[in-house]
């Protein structure tokens, strides 16, 4: 369990349970915000899930998405492509328009910075079966 | 020296000795890229400083930085303000226009991701006067 708590007990907090956007995932997330300023145009938290957790499918339109990995052991996907398997250290970028998901493998704790701008467009989520796949793939 | 050791062995890599903007900085810095996409508006590097180092002012026109502080000790200060103290976990924001600085603390490594768009305008270096007040007023 020793990489749960690095996660858990990383350089940035990890924030509340991330109630605001808990429709739009499958399990349980927790989110600091660390950037909210209307005179820049990204914002910037830190993303915390639980093993197993994953966001739905989504879309950022008219921006893009960094993903800086922080902690433990998580997937990305993006639509028609085999899912990634992220380890701290590792970094994703989503240009405009690109349908992607991300979130923990089911056996570990997985944190994030993520830096966005636009306007994301929340899709389905995972599937079961898909996410099972993906982490099949991954490895 | 633990703590130097924690900065020298971060989640993001150190990356080389910063030749390219070895001019713009008093001391040694080292930068890893670690994203550099013509399809996004910001860059993001991770920056590291030995002891003593900072950068010269400088202006972001036309856009912006975001510091998050991942290691060690360091000063930000923004023109005619006092320094501020940075740990691991702050987060900075300077706007279009501002002119600042920042760097390590004359005994500690220090290292921040910056997350940059726009154009910079590098000035004067911060003297050796300068810099010691500012982590004086800062402490």
């Amino acid at each position: 369990m020793a990489k749960n708590e690095t996660v858990k007990n990383g350089i940035f907090p990890m924030g509340p349970k991330n109630d605001a956007y808990a429709k739009f995932f499958t399990g349980q997330s927790y989110l600091q915000g660390l950037v909210a300023d209307p005179a820049v145009n990204v914002g910037v938290g830190n993303v915390t899930f639980e093993p197993g957790c994953r966001n739905n499918w989504h879309i950022h339109h008219d921006g893009f998405q960094i993903l800086l990995v922080t902690g433990g052991e998580g997937l990305y996907q993006e639509d028609g492509q085999p899912a990634r398997l992220l380890k701290p250290g590792d970094v994703v970028v989503t240009h405009d328009g690109v349908k992607h998901w991300h979130g923990a493998t089911k056996d570990s704790w997985f944190s994030h910075i993520a830096i966005t701008a636009g306007t994301p467009e929340w899709l389905e989520a995972v599937s079961d079966t898909d996410y099972a796949k993906a982490e099949e793939g991954a490895k």
